[in-house]
This record gives C-alpha cells, sequence and structure tokens, in this order.
C-alpha cells in the first residue's frame, strides 16, 4: 500500500496531527520551499474551545468541523492524508500508517492529547469524555436520551440516575459544560418537558483542586464558583472519583451519587505513536523536546502542542500550559525554525507569550485575565464571545454561530436538541 | 414498564410517527378536547425532501431535524415518547412499545414507508439508501471516505470503484442526487483534491421505467434527462439492477460497473408494525384504509400518509402517491373526522388535491408541474426554493438553509464536507 503522495525536489514536511499547532505550522510553510504533508485521522480541523457547546446542543458540530481540504484548496505542493499513523521509524525517516509507510524529510509530531483515565477501566468503559466531535456529539445523543428515559422510568431512583449529570474536573472544559447544562436544566427543559420537574435534576461538579480553574487567578476561581452556585450547580472541592459503574459514581470513600451520565474532563494524556524510544517521553505522555521542539536525541523530529513537553523555557520548568495558544505560537516558530535549518540560519528558542486565558460560565457571565488585567461579568462575557469568533476558522462558520449565539440568548430556544442516532457505514 | 402517560378525562388518540401526516394530525387536533400522544422512534421530525441535500453535504443534518418536543412545547395535554412500536392489539385497544403498554381510544398509524430492497438481501447489505437523516448522513460520511480512498488506491480498478456512484431509482430523489453529486464532481471536488483527476469518476443513474420521473409528465422527464445528460450523468432506462457485491453493481443480465457506492433510491414499502391481520394489508405493504382513512374493520385505528392505501378516491383507484402533500392533506382530514365521530357529526371523505409536483436537478434547473402550468429552468427553480423554503420549519432554520444556499450558490464552497465518525452510546 502507498499513501502516493508525488516525490519533489523540495524537502517534505510531514505534520502528524491537524489541530492548532499542525494547522499554523502548515499554514506559515505555505509559499516556503517546501512539501507539506498533513496526517490526521479525521477529515477536518476541530475547534476544541467550543466543543461543550456542541455536546449542550449549542452549536451545530459543522459549525466548528473545518474539512483540511477546504481549508488548503489553495495551496501548492500540499498533501492531506486521511490515515493513522502506526508507528514511526526514525533512523529510516518513514512512518507507517494504515494505508501504507511515508518517508520524511521532517517530521513534526503534533498528534495533541487525549483522554486521561488514570487506569481506571471502569471509567473508560462508563464515562463521557469530549475530545473531539465525536465524542461531544455522543455525549449530547446520550444528555437526551437519558431524559427520554426519564420520562419512562419505574422508579424515583431511576429516574433521578437519568436526570443527574456529574461532571468531573474543573478545569475550563468541566466548568464551562457544567454552567452550559445548569443553563439548559433552568431555561429550556422544563419547557420541553412540562412533565417533568426538574427542580429534582442534579448537576454536580467534582473538583480535585482546591479551587476551580486553578491555572487562573484565585479571584477568577472563586467568581466561577459563585456563578456556577447561583446556577445551582453543586461543587465537591478537594475530591476524588474512586469509581463509577454506569450507575453511581463513587467518590471520597464513602460518597456515591445516582446517575447514568458521568461527563469525564479530568485529565489529558498525550496522544503516543509507536517508535520513539521511552526516554523521549516525559511526565503525560509528553515527548520531551529542547527549546526548538525538537525531540531530545532527533534533530528531524519534533513535537509541537499539547503532545510536547518543553523544560527549557525558564519560566515554565514543567512544561507549558496545554492550550491553543501554546500550540500556535510553537507551530508559528517551527516554520520559522524549518525554514532556518533549511537556510543555514540559527534556530530560534521559543518562548511562550501567555496572552492570558478565559473561561465562560454562562450568560453574562464569564471570567477574563489578559496580561495585568482581570475581569469578570458581562463585559468578561463579551470579550470571550469576540476572542472566539475571531478564531473560529470560515466566514459563514462564523456568522453562523453568531447567530446560533443570538439566537439562543433571545429565545434560550435552539433547535438543536436532537437525538441522531449513527448508522454504521458498510463494506468499508 | 409504563409510558407513565397521565390519563385525562378526554379521549387519547396515540399518533405512531411524526412525520409529515403525523405531525398535521398533531398540529391540527391541538385545542380540541383531545389528549394527543406521539410516539416516534426519533426525537425530531425529518424533512424528508432535503435529505438528499444532507447526503451531498449541501446542508447541516439540523437543518431540517425538528425536535418534537420544541414543536409542542406550547400544547396542552399533548406527550410525546420515544419508542419503538412493537405491536398492536386492535381488541384491546393498546399497544406495545419497547418501554411498555399504552391504552388508546384512536390509533393513527402514519408510521411512514421505509426502503424497498425487493427481497435481495446483498443490496440490502451493501447499498446506501437515505429515507432517514442518520442514512443521509451515513451517505455522506461513506462518499467523501471512498474520495480519500481513491487517492490511496493501488490500481486503477480500485481507484475507479473508489470515484464511481451507481444511483438506482429515477424518481425524484434519484434524479436530485444525481445532479447534486454531478455539480459537486464538477465544481467542488477538483477544487477539494487537485491530485485527481475527476474526469474518469462516473456518475450512474439507473432507472427501472423508460423515463425518468414518471409520475410527472414526458416533458419533464425529458427535460431532466437533457439537465442530468448536459452534467454528465450517465442514464440506463428500462434497467433492472439484479446483484451489488459491493464492489460491482450487475444490470440487464449482462453488464457490470465497478463501483463501492450503491445510492439505493428504488423503492418503498410501508412501514409495518405487527397486530393487523394479513388482510388489512394492500400493496407495498400498505394498510388497506376506507375513504375516512379508517382500517379496514376497525373504526377507531386509522392509517394515514405513505402507509395507507386508499382505493375509494375514483380518481386515484390504485392509492395516493406516497408524497408529503398526500400525508399532509390526510393528517388534516382526519384531525377533522375524529372530531366529528367525537362530536356524533358526520364524516368527510378524502379528496386529494394535487397541488403539484417537482424536482430540482441542479442550480438554475429544475422541472415544476402545477394544475395546467409546466415550466422548467431558472424559474422553477426559483419556485422550487421558495416551495421549500416555506416548507421547513422554524424560522432560524429557514434562515440557515437559506444562507448556506446563497452561499453555495455563489462559492460552490460549503465547508460541510466531512466524516464524522459515530462513537456508539455506552451503557444504554
Amino acid at each position: 500500500m502507498s499513501l502516493n503522495i508525488p516525490t519533489t525536489r523540495v524537502p517534505r514536511v510531514v505534520i502528524i496531527g491537524g489541530g492548532f499547532a499542525g494547522l499554523e505550522l502548515a499554514n506559515k510553510l505555505n509559499g516556503q520551499n517546501f512539501q507539506v504533508v498533513i496526517l490526521d485521522k479525521n477529515n477536518y480541523h476541530q475547534f476544541q474551545p467550543l466543543l461543550y457547546q456542541v455536546a449542550t446542543a449549542g452549536l451545530e458540530p459543522s459549525s466548528i468541523a473545518f474539512p483540511f481540504r477546504k481549508l488548503f484548496q489553495k495551496q501548492d505542493n500540499f498533501h492531506f492524508r486521511m490515515v493513522e499513523v502506526k508507528e514511526i521509524y526514525p533512523e529510516k525517516k518513514r512512518l507507517l500508517t494504515d494505508k501504507g509507510e511515508l518517508f520524511f524529510d521532517y517530521l513534526v509530531i503534533a498528534s495533541g492529547a487525549g483522554n486521561n483515565f488514570f487506569g481506571n477501566a471502569n471509567i473508560e468503559k462508563y464515562a463521557y469524555p469530549m475530545k473531539s466531535i465525536s465524542e461531544a456529539l455522543a455525549l449530547r445523543n446520550i444528555i437526551f436520551q437519558r431524559f427520554e428515559n426519564a420520562l419512562t422510568s419505574e422508579t424515583i431512583k431511576e429516574k433521578d440516575a437519568n436526570l443527574n449529570i456529574v461532571i468531573v474536573g474543573g478545569g475550563p472544559t468541566g466548568v464551562e459544560v457544567a454552567g452550559a447544562l445548569s443553563e439548559m436544566r433552568n431555561k429550556i427543559l422544563p419547557k420541553d418537558y412540562p412533565e417533568m420537574d426538574f427542580k429534582t435534576m442534579r448537576i454536580i461538579l467534582i473538583q480535585g483542586d482546591k479551587r476551580l480553574l486553578s491555572s487562573m487567578s484565585e479571584e477568577s476561581s472563586s467568581k466561577s464558583d459563585f456563578y456556577l452556585k447561583s446556577m445551582n450547580v453543586e461543587i465537591f472541592y478537594n475530591s476524588k472519583v474512586t469509581n463509577y459503574d454506569g450507575e453511581h459514581v463513587y467518590f471520597n470513600e464513602s460518597e456515591t451519587i445516582p446517575t447514568k451520565t458521568l461527563i469525564w474532563a479530568a485529565g489529558i494524556i498525550g496522544n503516543r505513536i509507536a517508535g520513539l524510544e521511552t526516554s523521549c517521553y516525559g511526565q503525560g505522555g509528553r515527548i520531551l523536546v529542547d527549546q526548538f521542539n525538537a525531540c531530545i536525541g532527533h534533530s528531524q523530529i519534533f513535537a509541537i502542542g499539547d503532545i510536547a513537553l518543553m523544560k527549557a523555557d525558564e519560566k515554565f520548568p514543567n512544561g507549558h500550559p496545554q492550550v491553543a495558544q501554546t500550540a500556535i505560537q510553537q507551530g508559528k516558530k517551527l516554520a520559522k525554525n524549518i525554514t532556518n535549518i533549511q537556510k543555514n540560519e540559527q534556530l530560534l528558542p521559543f518562548k511562550y507569550k501567555d496572552l492570558g486565558s478565559m473561561a465562560t460560565i454562562g450568560r453574562n457571565k464569564a471570567v477574563v485575565e489578559l496580561t495585568g488585567w482581570k475581569f469578570q461579568g458581562f463585559f468578561a462575557w463579551l470579550v470571550w464571545i469576540v476572542v472566539h469568533l475571531r478564531s473560529i476558522l470560515g466566514v459563514k462558520n462564523r456568522f453562523v454561530v453568531l447567530l446560533n449565539w443570538i439566537w439562543n440568548y433571545f429565545t434560550y430556544n435552539l433547535s438543536l436538541r436532537l437525538i441522531i442516532k449513527s448508522k454504521d457505514t458498510k463494506n468499508d
């Protein structure tokens, strides 16, 4: 089998993964003297910051998914292949995919991070993560399926287990999904299900740390806590989920909550690809890189984004935060450095520039931290909207997302509460 | 198990299926003295006339799916349950679903029609139908998966089988999907896949009859033939597909076409529910009804829409066309008649009013027949757009569909060419 990528005179840069990091790198290499090959198991880039809105029926999946082929329609000597990378052979400068082998001059691993269930097989089996559009859609389907099942439940216990939703993890994803679910419960569900009393529905956020959004300031943490509690989200701090059997969450030794829907937003781990020595990996399944994002011991293999662990940036001795900004900045810098290698020019060390962070909890409720400036509430929420709208790819998508948001703001009543069951593809 | 529908003093009308027929009936019974229960296996109404645009990446599924709960938010004594009806017990006036039993005063079967593979197990196994949103999405995914696979095909034979698409059935669905695929091939795919020569891609329409759109006039048939051929669709008339093994379509005794994608739009059959005597059924798996849509021999069980077969309307001795208009008109008339039964007033026989029919083949290309007026081309295409936009439920959906159409008209370049793989729901 072969990937059928034509050989050209210019060096071939193979990028594994078209997330924020890989996409930025590919864009910046455009017009330079390279053949660029992007490999991804999906045919689209996903805008992860808004996955929680797909899961909570606030946005269509297509609004935050962008087909790579459309993004790169106008780039020369660019090739996309929808494949899964199976193994890297660093010595041979080749890699193996499910559709054949491929030679590279430069390899950039931007495979991102997946869900970390910390080895708990039960949680992995029963909990719903939301790190991808497929996962967010599965979560949307199951949330609404549970409400339907609650209506035909025979016991109060069964009804409660169908209604209650437990979210594990108090980072931005956990906070945002808890807020969105709470707004849905308070405003939308009583209209959709007039027969049902949603006052008994519990939305519970379990956080391992002593505060929410622990990468932000204590001010933002306490404001998020205030917002969520005002929306009737129950929060458990310093709490550790020990087990989940699909019916009950067990945490803090002796506590249990009945729920059929556990949302897992508690941790991530690097998406590992076979072939690199164990010594290449650091904590969190991340690939150790030098200040130029080169994998230790491999001058033509790089790692960027969530999968990369750089300890050389003195302000971040334990690695950079695994967020979009790090990915984008590393992709941009690596494009420059690969070009410099070709020109025999000096490489530039990566320095992370913290542009701030933000999270939205509900309408008119957000926390924003820019360098030296913290604010919350309505204005923060507007800033959050503008920043996210600007980041979405595609004019039409931006427009549709904005339309959905405006519509939802005034009506609390989008018509996306669909349970679209999947059909398996055939003879494939 | 129980469906937990409260008992009230007014008679209970149970409607199986929320398609055009069931929805119209439920709407018209609103405000009358009934308890209305809609049962459907999906939680949304689907706008079938535009399924082909979901399959060909022209519209998001959410634009043509409308959650029942939202549609009926403001109706009193209305209940929706997402269940599958397993059996009807006419004598007991009860029915069995996968979530328990239910009593009815009036039962209306509006379960519609599904795909008819005419007993060919291979075709059923390998072909892609598009009678539902789930099926249309599966088809969208597989079409774009095939193009990706074509890029990494090792032989020309394999590449051809990945690129070629064969559509069986020359009714409106077959004609519309053939036209949409052809426009995609001619205008969009060469931009998305600059490496691929789409001139070798064949789009083939196999029609059993001697002309397309055989329910319309010969003028419309020949114009559709002209349009499709001008867009490089190959059409085989008087042809019967005998087998399909997932790699080759066999038809007309000796002819074969290599294709991994066979779209089945060749026939429908009533979605049968157990419990009615065999004598209740006529041809096409349809339920025989009298002029008031009552099932023969069952004065409180009715059938409307695609599943109903009424031979009493003298202009349609073999039953009415299985189209949206029949379904809507029957739903409306039955609402009136059920009300009349309650009031001991006389029943009104159903008379089908043909409002015309239309099909669109491509941009600026449609055929329209209104009573005594036939026209084709750009104006027909505009009429088609207006009629379909008006029929879509929901202001926001209408707006988004219009936006997509305008965008597509000017850019030929929506970003919906996504292969969103399904994740199974867990512990359910």
